[in-house]
């Protein structure tokens, strides 16, 4: 069938749902371009869109608010699900600490209502004014408060999905204590829309902290500093709501873009965060550390660290940001090796962390993409943190960017059956490899097996 | 093959590995009769005994303590690997926040070791001075103290495991932040020994509360009354680190059993321990109630509380316990069907429950398993918590017990897809249906597809 005729006949086949034909880009500029965009106003449409989306073989992929930074979404003539008319919040349930949501709610907002009634999700990223629910989920998404809290992996309870095959079904109970089969759930929470499209979320919610945090703000003369301060603030077994590091380049991005005055310290910052109660065991580390630190306001603080993303955005607008996870007790050999790379290819690398966590954010700051040493450099610091025994990501997710670091970490760390079985369950799940295909496992494995060319290069054939 | 010589043949093929030849019981007296027994001490024998096992196509079935609760273990002529010599601390590292472990190390004990480093890991079921971590990791277990941090599910960060193809894996990364695949690791977590055996788990600790909590027994008039606590407590955004239930049987059966002296009261009672902040929030909350309520000490009514089990058991030899999940808003109802149950069938039935999350363990009081009743009131709780929008279990499991429930459950709240899905799984990871066969998922498909009878009539059957 030639292109046209297909996309008439989807048309009129799913005419009474809304569509468009506009391709777009997602935050890193990566075009999608897909046949036809639809909007389905309820989970009888989604239904209807996958059920004829499978008859004639076309894939489908699915938009929240393409805030997506490892090109999950990029796509050539697939349907485009855009979720943006499925967002109500559909019930609070403060007995049972449950939110039940549509995907297309925006998490901020949902976290605003929340809070209104003395609750919240606690991972948010720095884009969670903008991400929906949806995409969190399917990207078992991080951020600040992960070092306490986890990722979204920890906070879904069920999910209602439409399966590749258009049967509409839930995996998980809304609550915690659940033992009934294998853990469904957690194979669809950060599948990046590669078994499932989720129609609806019951998320976990937690009360607000019962007191103010203590918050500090430390001006380090050497990156290791930094490490230290949380090494040994973790063997005191000390929690952490917050340990958020900038490097002076992101400071004084940061400065120049949004009128801040934060003072920049040649070793970076670091932002402490603890409950109250462990205030004297931080200023005593501090002190025996000799840093200077003052204290903050973490609303305030944070609310300046959440712009680090977009300071850097602004300055260098072809920049791609690194989200890899290192071993506490590695970080310092991390921070090391990337100043190395730095050097050995002259290009600006800024380090943003989420350091209690280990998950560094290294900003390879190229002047443009077609810049050839950012594909390298991309990989390198990739294979750096496997090789140091952490992560190829730690919240932004594979998408087509990362699935050859992706199948470098399972066979390096994993055994590569483990790959195996991953794409074996994706092929159970989706068998005509019909939703958001050639990505994420499916592209890890066929890279591996030396079957597919795509996924390397993206940032020349994709960018 | 007959018997014998098949016995033989593994026995000189294995001649390196310690073993024997006895039968056993578990802690339901249920009969394992294993044609061999043996002792692996290290993972190179655990993957001779698997390839071995293979190659003759014999189940194999791991033992950690054999406090299982639905019939985990049971086999009739399988292989059974008894973890007693794999019980080694390997790592516990302060900053990381891990601890790495042999399968066969009691829980009780690890805790132990981890307390005075000022950790723990606080989903601790009632057995845990006995039951293994590769025991609890298989079962999702949970505890006192899941209500506040949930069950193993949450904290488990990496396992090694032999596949049934006899390939040594892993599953996860010992640390939080991790995007590489598919959740492989939550598919283990909880697979009741059908999918691998593990040989290492990496587990997550966490600091010992920095303050003592503020801990309270309370004497109820009615079970509603507990309940109410409990809604009022969480709709303020409460963190309850215990909210534990007894009725009056309960108490009087420790009473009698261990020479305590708690006091009853007609309407059971109820445990309940926060961070010392709430202090007054829950007075509040008791005073508003009318509740007559006595400031205890958490680490001694704890110990009290963790005999119930058995006491129960030394009382009624030959009761069983129940294991259900209620949303916290039908536990009122939950009650008054099973008081119904109670009067309709003539049989006493004794409530203990972590009420804060809804697991209930209603205890059949019958004097014999020969009592038909037993059989029929276990399966009619479980479908009136599936009724109520809960679950068949909570932290006991599956096993084959249970196995007609978990269908019932997966059928009517997430759809019969759902279980052909991990039924499948199954299929893909074990297609030999060598590991713990005929249990779990695989025992539910096949009894919900009428391909076994097995399951039904357990106690008769088994008992």
């Amino acid at each position: 069938m030639n292109p046209d005729s297909l996309t008439e006949r989807i048309v009129t086949e799913l005419d009474e749902i809304q569509h468009s034909r506009e391709s777009r880009t997602d935050f890193l500029n990566l075009p999608i371009n897909p046949i036809l965009v639809f909007y389905p106003k309820d989970k009888s449409d989604v239904i209807k869109i996958v059920t004829v989306a499978k008859k004639y073989k076309v894939p489908v992929v699915v938009w929240g608010s393409g805030t997506s930074l490892a090109g999950h979404l990029s796509c050539e003539g697939c349907i485009l699900l855009d979720m943006k008319y499925m967002n109500r919040i559909l019930e609070i349930n403060d007995v049972e600490w449950y939110v039940r949501v549509q995907p297309g709610v925006i998490l901020g907002e949902l976290n605003g209502e929340l809070r209104k009634r003395g609750f919240f999700i606690p991972p948010e990223p720095a884009s969670s004014f903008l991400c929906t629910v949806g995409g969190v989920i399917s990207n078992a998404s991080g951020g600040m408060r992960s070092v306490r809290y986890g990722t979204f992996k920890e906070w879904v309870l069920r999910l209602e999905v439409v399966l590749p095959n258009g049967e509409l079904v839930t995996v998980g109970e809304p609550f915690v204590k659940n033992r009934a089969g294998y853990d469904l759930l957690h194979l669809f929470v950060g599948s990046e829309g590669t078994l499932g499209i989720i129609t609806e979320a019951w998320l976990r919610i937690t009360p607000l902290p019962p007191e103010k945090p203590f918050t500090v703000l430390i001006y380090l003369e050497r990156f290791e500093e930094g490490v230290e301060v949380i090494k040994r603030l973790r063997r005191q077994g000390t929690i952490l709501d917050v340990a958020e590091y900038m490097d002076e380049t992101v400071v004084r991005a940061i400065n120049k873009h949004f009128n801040t005055n934060l003072n920049s310290s040649s070793g970076g910052v670091l932002i402490i965060s603890t409950p109250p109660v462990y205030e004297r065991r931080v200023t005593d580390v501090l002190d025996s550390l000799n840093l200077r630190f003052e204290r903050v306001d973490e609303e305030e603080i944070l609310s300046i660290r959440a712009l680090s993303g977009v300071a850097l955005k602004a300055e260098w607008r072809d920049r791609v940001s690194e989200d890899v996870v290192v071993p506490l007790g590695y970080l310092d050999v991390a921070y090391r090796e990337i100043k190395k790379l730095e050097n050995e290819y002259g290009v600006r690398i800024a380090l943003l962390a989420h350091l209690g966590d280990g998950n560094l954010h290294p900003n390879i700051l190229v002047e443009s993409r077609d810049d050839e040493r950012l594909q390298v450099l991309y990989d390198r610091i990739g294979r750096l943190a496997v090789d140091l025994g952490g992560s190829v990501s730690g919240e932004h997710g594979i998408g087509f960017m990362k699935a050859e670091l992706l199948a470098y970490q399972i066979n390096s760390h994993n055994g590569l059956e483990v790959l195996r079985i991953m794409s074996d369950i994706k092929r159970l799940i989706d068998p005509q490899n019909q939703l958001n295909p050639n990505k994420f496992v499916q592209l890890a494995w066929n890279l591996w097996e030396g079957r597919s060319g795509h996924g390397r290069g993206w940032i020349k054939t994709e960018g």
